[in-house]
């Protein structure tokens, strides 16, 4: 069995991870931090999990590092960076936010608002979509769990960006469910303002759009716009764009097959995407509407799963040799 | 034009009171104060109000008492009580907290958790629910306004109660929706978790419980317990009872109609209560349904109109003279 | 009193015409019709008006046309067409279907999947949106009320094309609320699916299209996509662009101030839209936002009121000559 | 592996049924029934499933009996009876209609308003609850699914029956998510009617009603009332009445975990019930609150799973001799 640590495990991406791992044959949970709940049980912090892991949650300066095989780091964006070269090398490493994700320390700092301390230590972690990066993260030891907007935009628009098929910007409208900001109760996610409403956030300068932009390589603009949705899990995202030449909906499905054909968590939905029928999944569904000269795009994934958690035990997966599907395999559920 | 401030006014029941005192044709609003929100204009702090209201809220500190005819006040438990006092004899006040609403310090000490301050004060103060209280409002300079819950369980009731009707035990199973809880994030309204949620606080104590005892004065057990629902606005109110003889259908009515005939907030609605049909009204649904020996009775109401503001500008009307409907005699709005 | 009639006025439109026509001074509702209701009270097809109006629906064969001075037509796409031509020429009417929006025959087939039964009748309607063709509607007998989606786009984009400031295509994002698709149920109003999802229909193909298209007799190509949003009122709309030379917010502002800076219902929000603030009343509500060569719009509205009763009875009041604003003044509703 | 087919299997119960024995290590699904889609794919009907499971549906008139082991009958009430009279003898059967809970015909045809077909079949069939049946179902052909409230309510009620502390009438509330209203649409489960609402439903006449008094077999009134809350999945039970001789809060945990302490899908949550942590997961959590003379007990389940899906496959672990938790040892979801 493989022991595994999670800092930073009480927030929503922590219960997701231990949900998922709770299920995973080869993995043991042996080590949790909250520096809000040391010494609470799992059971207190996260009733749903009453019976399912006798585990109580440490302070993060109690780490047991040599007792470990691998450690995911679930803490605020500024909080690994500091912490990571402290740790063995022998010790696997998956970070779920920000600070392992971006190459140039300068966009960083402009889109993170602090220095990015170690960009030595930044250049040894692995961006973590398998779809696009798999063998590399084979054989890494460090990863870097990407952005769950990115994830989305990053699936939609690649084989687009690599075939050069995009002419002008591409506009992507993106709606997050409440989940995706964390379980601190925040003026956005009270009840009364967010059940009936949606509303734009962080115009132009959402931190998930500087990863994207180093995974595509492209030449396009993209302008990126995120939003907040009443639902709690799943991110819809919509890609608009003028292409260089006509293309039918067979062809825009045809290019989709030929780079994720064979993928377990990618499926065609043509022009049916519904954050419904991903959720609680680690699939992202992909579908598309053309009319001849203009291409839309949808991509939909559920932010803690694909965009999250679940992409975070795929790359576990993948860097300790498991099948990369192992506690992965649930379909969607739905209603 | 009488001139009315809202000390607190930057709540969900302060917003409410602002939205229907624009329609009042007899009343300006002179003053705001929010701790919060000092020298911030209504536009910034209500967006849904820009355009309507040319005013900055104040400092409570700042009341300009001698300018004003009448100072409703919106503030957290324990603050009215330090307040009131200070105030010209000659402000007509209407208080929306618990404050000055239960006579028996002891019971409202157990209930509130800090002392009544200033109980000859508090015995200034009518209760102000007009349907039971109407001619003591007319001629009141004070008027304590009743709570939401309380509201919904005196008006279902109280000719049960006057009519002795009730052997044993009477269970009440009240929901309410996210915006009681005001307009600060907290864990219970945090979206994630209520939206799809439903449970219980404050087993058989709920703050509310006195002032109905006080009212009812009957001597049947009163159970009540509270739930939080996964809806914004509303109160509804279920109560279980056995009768002291079988009553139909028809004689159920008969009682309520003998009641509440000739309320113009009161309606009948046998068995068919809903909280969408009240909403953005000042109106009380009413409904039962009985099997001969058990009755239930519902009653459901927008938690910020009657349940508040609503109520608050009905006593409003009958303290100053006017028509008791003024800026109240707008239909629910559904869907 | 004017007299005013409601042809097809059991739907979620009827129900708010209703609504908003109870506070009007002037007007007097006189008679209803339903096909599914004959002979119900609105007590019974509308429990929330329960007390307000004591009518029964006829069926649209009665139409007492002689003893009404208008009459709005809430009836489903192709029933006004055939109906229209034996009416009093001496009857206002205001139709809230698509029958009379669509000037090129063969487009309104296209898209409506009908024959334009009355070509030559169509030319009689003038398109109802007051912010654009208010004095052709003060003197009109005959208005096609404008579609939701459609209102929501063109006040969005009507300034930036009349001013020739766009490059190129105008992608639309545009989510609507489940009381659009009326009061019948579907599965795509299904709570257990809607409740939590996000979905796209019709791609590029919706029937608001033409509409938009023809007031704005651009160059620019329109790529118009509508989602299915779990919000139950609202249309928020998005605009994606690029602009011929870089604008500063400041600038976007001016443009739209030029514009609308007269306008009682549109109010410009700079970034911060959201479908919250516009609910129950008859606002738009416009914001932007620009990186510099690229810009997106926002609009959001209550689909029920400017995007259907409410701009009906703007219309009215323009054709009958009473202030624009009456019965149409109430602060929007929040929480 | 056991081959399994469903009958009926394109409802809500269904798509759950499979969804739990995808994951059942022992179980192929090998037969699917709808007559609204017949030979449609599972892909078709549930997007969500997509990938998951290759098989049409078929028609309920092409059984192929001898090739299974055991059928799930997922059909509306009056089905079941009408078919199973021709299934062979070998054919392990669970029905999750109504048809076989009640035993006698009188009271069944009260509240099913059919006649109850084959009397001496049902007398076949073990009420299918297997904390109080388990040892019946292990060595049963024959087993009829309890209703999704009657699963809440028994649970709740049965160890205070056994042990005769009530007095007088027990009250119970007991609010449901719309997707106990299956998956077509209705005017109660409508979103724009269902997502802000709470309403009364088939007061005192709620059909699970006579499978809870057949079980508790008490002689205290029971006062079953049943809502439509606006949540997607669970049931959320309040049960109200007085007790012979007051009880503290630990009595009463006592007694629970008496009955249910070795219960691997019973778990005592004391005064925090919440639907939100048993859902997507075949628990059952039960709490208590108590004054002394009066109590409150709470049980909350999930009813898609141990209200109808995951209960039955827990009766088919124990009528097929397979570890009764198999494919059910899930953690439930949240958020």
């Amino acid at each position: 069995m493989v022991k595994v640590g999670i800092a930073g495990g009480s927030g929503y991406g922590g219960a997701e991870l231990i949900h998922i791992l709770l299920r995973h044959p080869q993995v043991e949970i042996a080590w949790l931090s909250s520096q809000q709940h040391v010494n609470k049980s799992v059971a207190e912090v996260y009733p749903h999990l009453r019976g399912f892991l006798d585990l109580k949650f440490s302070s993060v300066q109690d780490l047991p590092a040599a007792d470990l095989d691998l450690l995911f780091l679930a803490l605020p964006h500024g909080h690994a960076m500091k912490m990571v070269s402290g740790l063995p090398k022998g010790l696997a490493i998956i970070d779920l936010s920000g600070d392992f994700r971006i190459e140039d320390p300068a966009v960083f700092e402009e889109y993170y608002g602090i220095p990015l301390e170690a960009p030595e230590i930044q250049k040894c972690f692995i961006y973590g979509l398998p779809e696009i990066n798999r063998e590399k993260i084979r054989g890494a030891r460090r990863v870097s769990n990407p952005g769950c907007f990115a994830t989305a935009t990053i699936l939609a628009l690649y084989p687009l960006a690599r075939e050069g098929w995009v002419k002008g910007p591409i506009f992507v409208d993106s709606k997050t469910g409440s989940s995706g900001a964390g379980n601190s109760p925040t003026a956005g996610t009270h009840h009364p303002r967010r059940t009936n409403s949606l509303f734009p956030y962080k115009p132009f300068r959402h931190q998930h759009l500087p990863e994207i932009v180093q995974v595509l390589a492209g030449s396009n603009p993209l302008i990126f716009q995120t939003y907040s949705a009443p639902f709690v899990r799943g991110i819809f995202a919509s890609h608009y764009m003028e292409l260089h030449r006509p293309a039918t909906a067979e062809e825009v499905r045809a290019l989709f097959m030929d780079y994720y054909g064979a993928e377990r968590f990618i499926r065609w939905v043509a022009d049916k995407p519904d954050v419904n029928y991903v959720r609680h999944s680690n699939y992202t569904d992909i579908g598309a509407a053309s009319d001849g000269p203009h291409l839309i795009v949808w991509s939909v994934l559920d932010n803690l799963q694909k965009g999250a958690a679940g992409q975070a035990v795929q790359n576990m997966n993948l860097m300790l040799g498991f099948p990369e599907e192992t506690a992965l395999n649930l379909a969607p559920v739905h209603p």
